[in-house]
């Protein structure tokens, strides 16, 4: 009886109205919270422009197919003969397996890969030949894509004001990345790599091959065309145009210019459905040259036999 | 007059406390949409678990300084040389440019390159031997990877029961993608390449590469270590893995089998920090293997002087 007393007397019960206000308040957060996290595992392929599509936490489809480009909702009741595919295929051809290969086999294309390093210190002097890069970018334009879309853009710059545009782009915002907004950590982790915000190699090598990520194309009628995994496909090709230069006794470096996309995208009039993803300069070596020396993983530790 | 005692004698006025309340409610949920909507763009480096650093709308760093495993926070004032790189480099080493190329350079390359297929039809009976495996994923571990983390784990099945494992999970999952989860316009997408949720070729290929992502690593104190752009790392080291194949006369397969990351993961007995990012079937093309008679867009589409 105490006990029941002391509950009805408590401040909690005497303002029962505040009471109520405050669950209620805590009631609708939860709500949101809820509905929040509903949204990202169900409305899978209805998220907003320019935002990928999430399953599960762990995949990027990088499609979208509630934008204004595109007529038809993931609910629409036409039926599927309505829906016409981007891609035209007249037939399907016998396909005889892999006809070019290399004479000394995976051996000798892990040499030559294991060849390549990241240089990040160019000869200014040793122009190559543009039909070097060129056959590269084709090289690396017959990567696979999702549903064949081949959703890549090579911007090649060889222009010493562009170049020094770029600089000055990269380095104005790399300023702030390794003063404000990378971590410590991370730019602990960069320092045996010897890297700042100071990028000499924008300007001295002969090339800089910007590569865009297409988040979306176009169909004939101007209409919007899907294209899915279009970061890892463009990554992907990014990797075979790596394995072009080095056949070509390039040199090069992988780099993310981080926050520099739209300046960068500005600047060499990129249109809209074009998102940097990587920037490589290319040609070669410095005579003075030197790079980290590294050890890679054993086989054992990437390699599981099942 | 009318109106003020229209007013005071509303029922929101007599009910002021349930006003009040309701006032809340909408107010706080507000301020929660408010504060997610900020962290989004200003706690940059301060992301929960498993999800992405986001720059600008159009950059994964897919690093992560606010998980467990790290104890540090942004905002830490420990000086600087309290932050300890995780790679260990003793020294930097000259350079002296590419030295291992191909003969015939980047157009023999292209022919290489231009020669490969993806292949969804393959022999049952031609295995090709252990080593050409072995070698080819040597080749892709050359990759870059962001600050040299080289966050990839390839998973090689060649037993058959594994095999029919995989099968059977992609299968019951790719049936419900292409029923439901898949938009319609998607679908119609593939259909030129005759693709659906039944696939021979993950029984058929005498091996099935599962291409791992690893979203953080481990230092050597168990720490937690930071995988900087670990997503781009992993799909060019793909790219390097198909030019490998494609070398050792291999074909294969690239495929993203949506929302089975988990369950894969779990049947390989993978730890959490891995998640699956690819998945390719390689083997030799099946006697009458067909391919779509697909044409690549021209390098004047792709490519663009500066």
């Amino acid at each position: 009886m105490e006990l029941s007393s002391l509950f009805l007397n408590s401040w909690l019960v005497k303002n029962w109205k505040i009471t109520l206000a405050a669950l209620l308040v805590i009631a609708s957060v939860n709500f949101v919270r809820y509905i929040t996290k509903l949204q990202r595992y169900t409305k899978i392929f209805k998220f907003s422009k320019h935002r990928k599509t999430l399953l599960d936490g762990e995949e990027y489809v990088c499609a979208d197919f509630n934008s204004k480009g595109n007529k038809r909702a993931h609910n629409d009741t036409t039926p599927n003969i309505s829906y016409v595919p981007a891609l035209k295929v007249d037939k399907h051809v016998i396909f005889n397996g892999a006809t070019v290969t290399l004479p000394g086999g995976p051996k000798q294309f892990y040499e030559l890969a294991n060849n390549r390093r990241s240089v990040r210190s160019y000869s200014a002097k040793r122009i190559p030949p543009f039909e070097l890069i060129e056959e590269c970018i084709r090289a690396a334009s017959t990567a696979p894509s999702g549903a064949h879309t081949e959703p890549w853009t090579f911007c090649v710059i060889s222009d010493p004001n562009i170049k020094q545009h770029v600089r000055e782009i990269i380095e104005t915002e790399e300023e702030m990345n390794y003063a404000q907004r990378m971590h410590r950590q991370w730019t602990a982790d960069l320092t045996p790599l010897r890297t700042n915000h100071i990028k000499p190699y924008l300007t001295d090598a002969p090339y800089l091959i910007l590569v865009f990520k297409q988040i979306y194309g176009f169909l004939p009628n101007g209409e919007r065309k899907q294209h899915y995994y279009n970061e890892i496909s463009v990554a992907i090709a990014t990797g075979i145009l790596l394995c072009a230069l080095q056949a070509a006794g390039l040199n090069s470096l992988v780099t993310t210019p981080l926050n520099c996309g739209l300046a960068l995208r500005r600047l060499l009039a990129r249109p809209e459905n074009e998102k940097l993803l990587l920037l490589l300069p290319v040609g070669y070596a410095a005579d003075d040259c030197v790079v980290p020396d590294l050890k890679r993983k054993a086989l054992e530790e990437i390699m599981h036999i099942y």
